[in-house]
C-alpha cells in the first residue's frame, strides 16, 4: 500500500489523486492527512522541506512533490498513460508548469492572510501574484481551452488550477474565461475523481 | 539557435544553464535577460507567469519552467544525458525538487525584502521559509553529500541552491554542512559552467 500525505484542500495533492483514479490506482493508495505547520507531524521526516503531496512508498522511500509523483504513478501503472510521447509530452509539461504556477500564486494570495496580521499585507505583493494568475488564465482561455481527445497530466493540472480559484475566489476567473469554464464542465463529466475530491470552503 | 529568458543570478536559471553546458549545448543557445517586474519585457508574452528561466524555440513555441526546459535540452541531446533511467530517474527527480524547493524558499525571503517596507516583513513567515531551507540542508548533509560517479539534475539543482545561498546568504549554510561544501568543490572542480555562471553579490 502507498501512502499519500496531503490535505483536502490542496490543489497540488488533488492533481495526484485524479491522476491516480485515471491511473486505476486509487486501490493501492491511502490517504493520510498531513499538517504542514505542525512540526511533530511525520511530513517532515518524508519530506524535509514540509510540504504536500509527498507519497510514501512500501520501502520507506519517499517521493515528493507533486510532478515527480504523478510520474512515479504513471510509471507504476504501465508508463506513458497520462504522459503523452514526442513534442506533445513537452507540451503537457509546460500545460502543467503553467496551472502549477497559477495555483503556486493563488496560494501565496492565500498565504498572506493565513501568515500576517492584516496591517502587514503588501497589496504589490498581492497583486504581483493576482496578475500571475490573471495572465494565466487569459492564456489558458486562449489556447487551452479545447475539450481534450485524450487526458493527460496537462489537463489534471489546468483542473485543480480552476478548481482552487472556486475554492478560494469564489470562481471570479468563471466571468472572463467562458471557453473555460466549458472545458472545466467537459473534464468534471469525464473525470468522475474532479467531483470526488472537490471540497466546500 | 534558442533563446533562454533568464537573469544573471537565477538559480533556476543557472540549472538551465549548467545543464546545457553539460549537455554540449551551449552554443545553440543564446540567453538574453529578461525583467520580471518589468510588464513591457516579452517575457510575459513568452511566459504568461512572467517567470524566468522560459525558453523560445525555433519554431516560436516558449518552455517553462526550469524542470521542463532541462528535460527536453537532455532530449535535444539525444536522451537520457541528465535524467537516468528506472528508479535512479525518481530519486534524481525527487533531489531536483529538494533543491528547487531549497531555492523557492530562498527566494521567498529574498522577496520580502525585495516587496515590502521593513515594517512589513513577517518573522512568522520567514522563519517557516528558512525552515524549510534548514531542514532541506540537514537532509542533504546525511543523504545526498557523497561526490556523484554520474552527474544528474539531482547534482546540478542541488550545486544552484548551494550557490544560491551562498549569494543571498553569505554562505552560513557551510558552518554547518562539512559534508556538502566538500561535495560542493568536487562538483565544481568537475563542471567548469558552475564558475562560468557564478555571480557576485
Amino acid at each position: 500500500m502507498l501512502t499519500l500525505r496531503s490535505s483536502p484542500a490542496s490543489p497540488f495533492g488533488r492533481k495526484v489523486k485524479i491522476s491516480a483514479s485515471l491511473l486505476g490506482l486509487t486501490d493501492r493508495i491511502q490517504v493520510t492527512d498531513a499538517d504542514t505547520l505542525n512540526p511533530e507531524d511525520s511530513l517532515r521526516q518524508q519530506n524535509p522541506l514540509g510540504k504536500i503531496p509527498a507519497l510514501v512508498l512500501e520501502n520507506g522511500e519517499t517521493l515528493y512533490d507533486s510532478r515527480v509523483i504523478v510520474e512515479y504513478l504513471d510509471h507504476l501503472a504501465g508508463g506513458g498513460r497520462i504522459f503523452p510521447a514526442g513534442w506533445e509530452r513537452f507540451a503537457a509539461l509546460r500545460q502543467q508548469a503553467l496551472a502549477d504556477g497559477i495555483m503556486d500564486a493563488a496560494l501565496l494570495q492565500v498565504y498572506e492572510g493565513r501568515f500576517r496580521p492584516t496591517e502587514k499585507h503588501e497589496p504589490k505583493w498581492i497583486d504581483h501574484q493576482a496578475d500571475k494568475v490573471r495572465r494565466g488564465l487569459d492564456h489558458a482561455e486562449a489556447y487551452l481551452a479545447t475539450p481534450a481527445t485524450e487526458l493527460h497530466i496537462g489537463h489534471i493540472a489546468q483542473a485543480c488550477a480552476l478548481g482552487y480559484l472556486d475554492l478560494r475566489f469564489g470562481g471570479r476567473w468563471r466571468e472572463n474565461a467562458p471557453k473555460l469554464v466549458a472545458w472545466l464542465a467537459d473534464f468534471e463529466a469525464r473525470v468522475p475523481a474532479f467531483a470526488k475530491t472537490r471540497v466546500s470552503a
